[in-house]
């Protein structure tokens, strides 16, 4: 028999399962200290940088669901629905390269474009304008 | 032996190598009639819907690279970076399902803000202001 191995997958589902249930420092023993993320903002590189784009998220996340996750030994993929305090139906995807049990590699692609309307829209209440 | 069965994998590269390599006809012929694809902007009910979304993209695009794919026989995740006209470095996420050989639901992520910043670059050069 055929064991199919995927340790990347593994740990990539190890790491979701911890941001999406409040536990974000246990998630981040999953983050490799020379982490390189892309995220649609830009490069994060190095844990700390990369805790401080995924953290606030973290803060703000009402509901989570996982769509599909796939991997190997190496690589994995993970989607996944999100409801947030400013928006509502935020899913994500996650590409994420595994060396010795944590993530050194994160690709992450989600749409920034409700996030920054609720920005707008938030920042024009504070002002009093509309 | 065991041999991993994964004909929705396959159906979702045949139909991202057709559209990536400038066959958007092709493309179609796997995507089922009733279809159902949400999008950043909004669900697109039945092939056609999906045309007026996807086919427009396909026109734009200069250059595609496939970075994840995984599947087994009923849904399959890709990942991959693409070029276009107006926006440079734009990758996407694709989760399918996949049913008699066509595509019948699909969930697609990619971030708006790039798109729309160019749109409103274009539109600010065309009204003559900066």
């Amino acid at each position: 028999m055929t064991e199919q191995s995927a340790a990347a997958l593994e740990t990539a589902l190890a790491y979701h399962r911890a941001w999406t249930n409040d536990d974000f420092e246990r998630a981040m023993t999953y983050i490799a200290d020379d982490i390189v993320c892309d995220a649609p903002s830009g490069r994060f590189e190095g844990a700390e940088a990369f805790r401080g784009f995924m953290g606030p998220f973290t803060q703000i996340l009402t509901r989570s669901e996982l769509l599909a996750a796939f991997g190997d030994d190496t690589t994995a993929v993970l989607m996944y629905d999100t409801d947030t305090v400013p928006v509502n139906g935020a899913p994500g995807a996650e590409w994420v390269r595994v060396v010795d049990g944590q993530i050194a590699q994160m690709r992450i692609i989600f749409d920034r474009t409700p996030f920054d309307a609720a920005r707008r829209a938030s920042a024009s209440m504070a002002s009093g304008s509309e």
